[in-house]
């Protein structure tokens, strides 16, 4: 691996992160707040934010550039896959348990469940995030689907898992605020408790966090080269897998731009291009 | 360009989006609040909203797709990088009078500045804004940087400029959600009257705006392609501008691939690979 120093460096920052923001959502709701129970009350919601902050950032964040760790690129895409997979399918579950445990302590304590902005995108990103799931499941687990309609989705498989990553970041940060302007009452939040400098440090993490991920999700050298396809030919009768599609990807968008360049000689040529 | 007809379609209905962003702004603090003044009061704050959101979102998401605009690819690069420079710095401008509305409407309000999350995170990516510009201009158009740091630099640059405006993003929901818990009383924001239904749904549409523009960002076949760099030679003597370094970079890209390819090849060979 090409920079594999730096890429170390962001791997382990990352990871001291990711643990750094858990144990900051169990101070929060631990030392801070109601503690943890499932009582209809304040110690319910508080399942809300650790099993957001757990499952839905750092857990998802390590399923994003769970394909970027050198180490793995022995082990057949397949196997691969599998870990992507079931590290999505456990944040889906305990995010599950995060919105029960949300919509149970607003009925409990009848408060209105889906006014605010925060309620409205993250319901948004979590159908979206399931529906990016079951999809993906289908095209690159399910060994019928052809090679081609794996490479067609990728690029929008990559954008749509990162984008909800950012969607899942912004709608904590949300969140945070949201929860902070509710509970912090004697002192308010606007004198800036211990309470309230804390839980703001949480939310500065969870977006350095968020940074993180996607700066080692985007550097192509460090992308799982394909050279291992031969390994991995799928067990179920495919003869390729989606590391096929992602290096065929890769050659269609260098090809993608030569052929927009002869284009734009030929229309050079034929003046035909309009100013803007 | 390949994808012509789907490129227009993002494209305009980026334009679209943006636009109805802005109106749905001025709809907000116009109709559903207390208008736009100078006044120390809600009429001051409420320019912030309008600043950010026209300059930040709207004005910004236009300066980070500019060079897609397959129209302009007959224009020199230098050209195109003053009219990419002067789109961020006509945003800084109505960020910083956004700011000053807020801080302003704060003080004669005796409202505390700088206690909420919104405001740390919102005031580190204006901080980090600020400090791209600036470094871009160093960068990209003085004529003395060496095309090899130009490239260097491109990565870090198209990176930090989409985290930041994911972070732009992000930090006006959070806005969006403190200003609708704070101005919504009676009725309250939890009855979900009109104004807050409005204004969540112009949260919604700016995530989608957000979207449009990282899509239309990140498509390598939309990107300016490097064949013109012929026609815009840097006028102050530089032999090539930053079009070669993107060109370059593309190139690198390809070869680390490969590098890492040929690297991994030796490692499998020395078995000196753990797993993890």
């Amino acid at each position: 691996m090409e920079g594999y120093k730096s890429f170390l460096f962001f791997l382990v920052t990352s990871l001291v992160l990711g643990f750094t923001l858990v144990i900051f959502a169990l101070v929060w709701v631990l030392h801070y707040s109601n503690g943890l129970a499932w009582d209809g009350g304040n110690a319910e919601f508080n399942w809300h934010p650790v099993l957001i902050i757990t499952g839905f950032i750092f857990i998802e964040g390590i399923a994003i550039i769970v394909y970027r760790l050198p180490w793995t690129w022995k082990c057949s895409k397949l196997f691969m896959k599998c870990i992507h997979a079931g590290l999505h399918l456990t944040a889906t579950i305990l995010v599950v348990v995060a919105l029960v445990a949300v919509f149970d302590f607003h009925n409990a304590q009848n408060i209105p469940n889906m006014y605010s902005l925060h309620s409205w995108i993250g319901l948004t990103v979590v159908i979206l995030f399931v529906l990016q799931l079951v999809g993906s499941i289908f095209v690159y687990l399910l060994p019928i689907t052809p090679v081609s309609i794996r490479a067609a989705f990728m690029p929008i498989h990559v954008y749509s898992g990162l984008l909800l990553f950012g969607g899942v970041i912004a709608t904590a940060l949300m969140g945070i605020t949201e929860k902070l302007i509710f509970s912090l009452k004697t002192p308010p939040y606007s004198s800036l408790p211990p309470h309230g400098v804390f839980v703001n440090t949480l939310g500065l993490l969870i977006a350095v966090f968020g940074g993180l991920i996607v700066w080692i999700a985007t550097r192509p050298g460090w992308k799982r080269p394909p050279e291992h396809v031969e390994k991995s030919l799928h067990p179920f009768g495919s003869t390729a897998d989606d590391n096929t599609a992602d290096y065929d990807k890769e050659k269609s968008d260098v090809e993608l731009n030569n052929e927009a360049r002869k284009r734009n000689l030929k229309l050079d040529d034929a003046g035909q291009r309009s100013t803007m």
